[in-house]
């Protein structure tokens, strides 16, 4: 079932708010994106949670009682369109799992300190492309675009010969800052509104040829797909849990006293092209993340650079110590030399027609966390 | 003298333009930006400036002999607040000019292969941060972040000792792309409003121990200026001139029929913290650049990237052949070890207190074509 924020606010159940009139006339009334309502921060997301909390248990009246509203506010899911839950000002993908780091590191630089030395003292980041941010259920066009050339042989063009998915979750900035003021590291929870789950679709040969020395551009920014609701990091706090000790101790500005991960078990599944079901190729989960969400937010405002309500922070690629827990095909197929075998399709990168799903799940007691779906299908290339 | 469009707008001077509703109502008479008008594409953008420059034309009597409208349309320089011409949705940083490219390899890398391979097969770009994209005349905060250490040292932390200015043009986008769709380069000057002067800012200590893997990211996030107006490629037509013959010869998606550059000269000027006049620090001209604005857009989106009306794209630093002419301080003073003399004030790198000027002015043969100035003051660091 989904929920029609639009209906309920119509109606006064959010009176009791400490700003009714724009929680309920602006945010979530007639706002076609979260912005406003995310940018007006905590106590405001507290309260609303609270309310609709209330108005959907079983012990209150409300809601319960009143058929018509309850028709006009729940919808079933498969009637509705999910989108963007945010415009996205800007997008930043980081590079916080350390075994991402050293098995990439690996593959395109070699064995030898594949983990670059600046890594263990921040959390290295790179701006991405918002404009081809897209909602889960997207179609992803395989980008065209120059591969890398084999010993003196030129550069070949077309078609991406190595399309892969990274398994990411994404934090939604809240409040943003303003240009030349950092938001220190122990109140940057308070500008984390929740997370969604990410694939930063990659062509992994446009990539090797194109990031030496400015980083990826073409091998990245043909499309990324976010889950269309964000769960909030108050939603997640059952579910904190402690963060990897850090060796070397991170500067001032990074330590933290709160250093917490979230225990998000994660997976991703392939329905391969012309076959029925989905073959499951990782397991992975959120607290594999070096850098915390935290450490991330207060490192990119230290030089002032202002984040805005509804910037997107992507975690980087989530891979976990073992093999089953790699989080893209790069890794899991060691570039290509040992394909996967999805029952009967052998997989070294994404075919045309392959279907990706990303699913994310926090078990309660009692209860479930879930993130919604994260997927998309690989249409060919457009010639 | 400053032309209100927004009063002559509401004239029915547009009236023979081809969607006179749009033209005249939206773009630029209510909206707050160009966004819309750039969007319109090049027909729209021919009859708007024809209009003007008929309005404005000592031979036409309707605004010569109206006092009120003239009164009401055109407004001191001084009295008016410039402001970002277009709200920028992505902004793309590309590199450019070979010799840029040569002198950074140098000091960062070496003075063997300082051009990475990849240079001379496509235009080399990153993601930039649009959020702090601000205005002429806007101070810039020195940045604080993590610096490069020696030899085994940790990396020292504080306000940047290396604060630099990047003189820049960049292509401000019209019509854009659908995501998928690719721009052809033969088209892609039909996708170019027009340009603008630009300082990419840059911590050089900062990027230089943070651009391993993933490129520039903090050393350049913390502000990027731009000068108010865009001078439309139509307007650059008699500056036009041959760009540089490329060896190797581009792949055929970056093979232009008209490989042209213009002809626009360009002057970074210093005024030392403390001084009355600035200085002259370097003389350049966009027609340095290696890859030409159409193929730069035209790479962007070979891989389907979707590009929107009013994106920013920077050419990178344009620096020329002789030392005069290098386009920013970490080349003038080769990473600080010859420090300029501005005439009393000896310069490694910016100082606070510094002002930076860009003009940039293309002469024709009874005409100026201004872009207005680039400036920036650089105050001190926020402890």
């Amino acid at each position: 079932m989904s929920l029609l924020l639009q209906e309920l606010s119509r109606s006064p159940f959010f009176l009791a708010a400490p700003k009714p009139q724009r929680l309920c006339s602006s945010p979530i009334g007639i706002e076609p994106s979260l912005n406003m309502f995310v940018g007006m921060g905590r106590p405001a997301w507290k309260e609303a949670r609270l309310t609709l909390q209330r108005l959907l248990s079983a012990e209150d009246p409300t809601l319960r009682d009143n058929t018509s509203l309850r028709e006009k506010s729940l919808l079933k899911m498969n009637e509705v369109e999910m989108l963007l839950p945010t415009v996205i000002g800007d997008y930043t993908d980081f590079f916080s799992s350390m075994h991402h780091a050293k098995n990439c590191g690996t593959i395109f630089r070699g064995p030898e300190n594949p983990i670059p030395v600046n890594w263990f003292h921040l959390p290295i980041a790179y701006h991405g492309r918002a404009s081809s941010v897209v909602i889960s259920g997207t179609d992803i066009i395989r980008p065209r675009g120059q591969g890398y050339p084999t010993e003196k042989s030129p550069p070949y063009f077309g078609p991406t010969q190595k399309l892969d998915f990274e398994l990411e979750m994404a934090a939604i900035v809240g409040p943003g800052n303003e240009l030349g003021k950092s938001i220190n590291v122990d109140e940057a929870a308070d500008h984390i509104f929740g997370l969604v789950l990410m694939n930063d679709w990659s062509a992994r040969d446009i990539q090797a040829w194109e990031y030496v020395p400015l980083g990826p551009f073409l091998g990245k920014s043909f499309g990324t797909t976010i889950s269309p609701w964000i769960v909030t990091l108050d939603a997640l706090e059952p579910f904190a849990c402690d963060a990897p000790k850090q060796d070397p101790q991170p500067l001032p500005y990074l330590a933290e006293s709160k250093h917490i991960n979230y225990d998000i078990p994660l997976e991703v599944w392939i329905k391969p092209a012309g076959h029925e079901h989905p073959v499951i190729v990782t397991r992975s989960n959120f607290n594999n993340l070096y850098w915390t969400l935290t450490q991330q937010l207060a490192h990119h405002t230290i030089n002032g650079c202002n984040l805005r309500p509804g910037d997107l922070l992507g975690t980087g690629t989530i891979s976990g110590p073992e093999a089953e827990s790699f989080g893209c095909l790069l890794e899991l197929t060691w570039n290509g030399q040992k394909p996967l075998n999805l029952i009967g399709a052998a997989r070294k990168f994404l075919e045309d027609g392959d279907e990706v799903f990303f699913t994310a799940c926090c078990k309660g007691k009692d209860y479930n966390v879930g993130f919604g779906s994260c997927t998309g299908k690989v249409l060919p290339a457009i010639p």
